[in-house]
């Protein structure tokens, strides 16, 4: 069934308007198949790649980046996670990302021992991972064939919610203008290392959507986007 | 049970080295849940990026490409397919990717609806789904951390079997040399474009490593390794 449901009908689009939560089902169903939660700070270390692998978690909370490391330092972010993603499944016996919080998170952790025996949560893991591999497909695409520009545009728009990509409800018609406040909880460095960049060229992409008046950057940290469909048109998907 | 196995036992370092299929076991479980094998000629499209997603597919014998468009025309290979891999799930209504057929190919289809009954299904599925995950993750560090000849090293080296990467087991100590003859089932176009380079790129580097002896290029898809430690010591790996 999940499979062959629309992605968005009208009445979820107007109930992601009013902020409803679109991964509830998702979390809800996780939750009852037990296990604890911890709590950690903002840029703790989840588990680390290479580590033996023994426990299924689940972000209930907050925001999880996935990384690994070429021998000679140079960093890879793989997968920024939000709520309902899961992360530590592996086929090996080890982890082969790393896992750090980007800001204060709530993980929930199941034994992987657990994962083997239930047939149900088994069903909900196939429908998170189907949706985190659209993500990766995704990613390879701007990884592999965006601008620079593109990639930094399609990563903030990914952080508006419902715009850009099949699933945009459009500027809101009862607005005056198509703006919006966006809050990063990613450093320059984390960014860059997403969007496979360096950070002297995140930097130059940022100054140079400010000075085309496409962006305003409040702090480090609040940038304001002056006019979403205008970012919209340098992602490459249009 | 299966995330907590070690990822190659010496038993199966062994076996490989007599050129057991690894994935068999994958294979076997799903040819229990039925569905149809299709055949499929080399070059054969089995859904386009936007088609309705109706169908769980299994790749059984052959290579399958996966890849997604730009509205430009610039096109990433997201995946290339093994046996054993599947394909075809989708959190929504639409396939995410075009999928076409590399070689000739043998194709299990599995109606989705059949896919959401079967919680034995779902359980081969994760296990699939992890492994798939963990390519996708490797190949996100290829195409935002490495350079252009690390990518091709990498890239032939992942056909070869069990050298490389944690389940390395080095050069066979029994042979002169550390040689390996390589059958290439994809283009330079479809090779650049899941590498996320130029044609001409490929071409440059495939020319540097010929000049420095590390490889031979004996018909544009036979490709000779002269020493596959060598080729390994160049995918930034090291």
């Amino acid at each position: 069934m999940a499979y062959l449901d629309a992605a968005v009908t009208a009445q979820e689009r107007s109930a992601r308007r009013g902020g409803a939560p679109v991964r509830a089902a998702v979390e809800a169903s996780l939750s009852e198949f037990g296990g604890k939660v911890a709590h950690h700070e903002a840029h703790a270390v989840v588990y680390y790649e290479g580590d033996p692998a023994r426990r299924l978690y689940e972000l209930v909370k907050g925001s999880v980046m996935l990384y690994k490391l070429l021998p000679d330092g140079r960093r890879q972010v793989v997968e920024v996670l939000r709520p309902g993603d899961i992360f530590g499944l592996s086929d090996g016996a080890e982890n082969d990302c790393t896992a750090e919080t980007l800001t204060a998170s709530e993980v929930r952790e199941i034994d992987l021992r657990q994962v083997e025996r239930s047939e149900e949560l088994q069903r909900v893991l196939t429908k998170c991972l189907t949706n985190q591999m659209r993500v990766l497909h995704e990613h390879a695409v701007l990884l592999g064939r965006k601008s620079a520009v593109e990639r930094v545009a399609s990563f903030l728009m990914h952080l508006v919610p419902d715009r850009g990509g099949a699933g945009c409800i459009g500027p809101d018609e009862d607005a005056d203008e198509d703006s919006y406040d966006l809050q990063l909880h990613m450093t320059r460095q984390e960014i860059a290392d997403y969007l496979g960049l360096t950070i002297e060229t995140v930097s130059r992409v940022v100054s140079d959507l400010k000075r085309r008046g496409v962006i305003r950057v409040d702090k480090a940290d609040k940038i304001h986007l002056n006019k979403v469909c205008t970012l919209c048109q340098m992602t490459g998907m249009h």
